[in-house]
């Protein structure tokens, strides 16, 4: 028996830039049709100028693959709708960082004085451009997604027509104000509905596992499970794939990440398959995204897996990835349209 | 102004073996008067032969300095009341492991079956040999403490002359079953003092701060510094100081444990003077400790302490300490009696 998933989409990708691009672009290109590329890169992207050349060089490390990087803008409240308009052919959705809440975030927004955020909203609200979100707080760890929940409303609330994504959800509070707020939306990584804060730092400290937000409690990754392997409308998969060299994940102060890409679609193969729900991860994988995401065309592949052991590199050049050294059990047969 | 502590005592060492414990050992021989000695070597300290031969391998790394090693047994159920009364000089007090709970841990206690455990803890009781007890569950990492207070409550109800140590406590759990039961008592480390998860996780990941238990919520550690710094008269300080060479500390698979022997009474005074209770260290770090153990004899030694800079080292051998490369405020002024 073989799975076969039409157009597999990641709406949450972090491809860096220079030799790390060239490293990870081709991994995420080769099985995807596309990802939502996100913009903090050192400086973040926020011009039309920084916006087109990385898309370019984005294109350029994909060559002769069928993949369509689609491109965000680092948020500032100080976007004009002219400049949005500007843009609309190119810019897919707007990311917005707490100030330092993450891996180069320095820029971001500081405070949520909902006046200061009005001009730029309300003009992607009128332009249709979805504002993807980094949402945790500063507070104690554990707790900086469910506290950052009163934003996300003050946010839904205040710019009804503007379609906020939670991005990489790993809270059952997330997940709970999914169904209170008809324009939130969120996207769900492969690696929180895999492991808990026990699989980080319950035996041995597991840095490759370390990652921002942190993955919580069983009974969190349970709700995120549930709205996932049920193929909850309102749920796409955004990998999150952040890769940083080895070094920087084996050392003191390690960086925070989880290098998902090249076994992403396997392993949600085998886990849909294993929790008896595979015929809900077309709709995780893609047709949810397509819906929410209005404002995309996406590039036809098709990609065929079968239930056959894969031996994970212990490294993809000088990056660590998930399950690194381990076997998986779902291999990929067939890619169509690639 | 100068600070001076009699007789600092250590009522959770941990001293290794080998090169490692001539490493460590004269750094808490130097400033402490003594201090128990864990046994989780490989294979743990489980006979008469085994402790006397440790004691002497101790001695032999301490030579010159004032200090006395309290030694211990590596419980198990299987100890006779003959067998503890032949090593009553040396015995001064077992400790328990569950099983595989933390390094060197595997021959522990699997279970809790009070009538498995009743012939060893009775002897206990009646010779008055106080029982340590590493409380964790194998449940998720947050809650392992928490979950484990049944159990002493288990042992505290049937062997209510039995001295039970709660050792290295990190929760409020454990600190309100400090008062539920007489023969309870605790031992708080410098480091669950100082941090909380979001010290270990909450920015970058911080291997050298990860330990078990992991260091928990604000609320915990508000729990701790308020026993603590009252002096309350059933807590001791116990480092758990845990020295692992720096490459099985930075690697995937980080080694649990916070090495702060060479400046926990630094940094402890530093802490009380910042929280106005410097009155109470003195019975944190010793005195409560004397009257808990009524079976110890403790040489007297006495540290006096100023406050000036002090700059960590980055590493003593190729073991990297608490504020390693730091700088901390209070610095010893004289040691007498050493």
């Amino acid at each position: 028996m073989s799975i076969t998933l039409d157009s597999p989409l990641d709406m949450h990708l972090h491809l860096r830039d220079g030799e790390m691009l060239s490293t990870v672009a081709p991994l995420s290109a080769k099985t995807f049709s596309g990802a939502i590329i996100m913009p903090n890169l050192v400086p973040p992207i926020s011009t039309k100028e920084e916006l087109l050349s990385y898309k370019a060089r984005i294109l350029e490390a994909t060559k002769g693959h069928t993949f369509k990087p689609y491109m965000t803008l680092f948020f500032k409240p100080t976007y004009t709708k002219e400049f949005l308009e500007s843009l609309q052919d190119e810019l897919i959705a707007i990311k917005l960082y707490p100030a330092g809440i993450t891996t180069n975030s320095e820029g971001g927004v500081a405070g949520f004085d909902v006046e200061e955020l009005r001009p730029t909203l309300t003009a992607m609200s009128e332009l249709n451009i979805p504002l993807c979100v980094h949402g945790e707080t500063n507070g104690f760890v554990m707790d900086r997604e469910a506290e950052f929940v009163s934003i996300y409303e003050m946010l839904a609330t205040n710019f009804p027509k503007l379609k906020i994504i939670m991005e990489h959800i790993t809270t059952k509070e997330s997940v709970e104000a999914l169904d209170r707020f008809e324009n939130l939306y969120a996207t769900i990584t492969l690696h929180h509905l895999l492991i808990t804060l026990d699989d980080v730092a319950g035996g041995m400290l597991q840095p490759h596992l370390f990652c921002k937000p942190i993955a919580k409690r069983p009974e969190d990754r349970e709700a995120l499970r549930k709205v996932a392997f049920e193929g909850h409308p309102k749920v796409m998969f955004g990998s999150d794939s952040a890769p940083h060299p080895q070094h920087a994940k084996e050392s003191c102060g390690c960086a925070a990440g989880v290098f998902t890409a090249p076994i992403a679609i396997q392993v949600l193969t085998e886990l849909f398959v294993k929790f008896s729900t595979i015929e809900k991860l077309q709709a995780f994988l893609s047709d949810n995204a397509q819906k929410i995401y209005s404002n995309i065309t996406i590039p036809k592949k098709q990609i065929s897996l079968e239930e056959k052991t894969f031996l994970v590199p212990n490294k993809y050049s000088n990056v660590v990835p998930l399950y690194a050294g381990e076997t998986i059990n779902y291999s990929i047969l067939e890619i169509e349209g690639d």
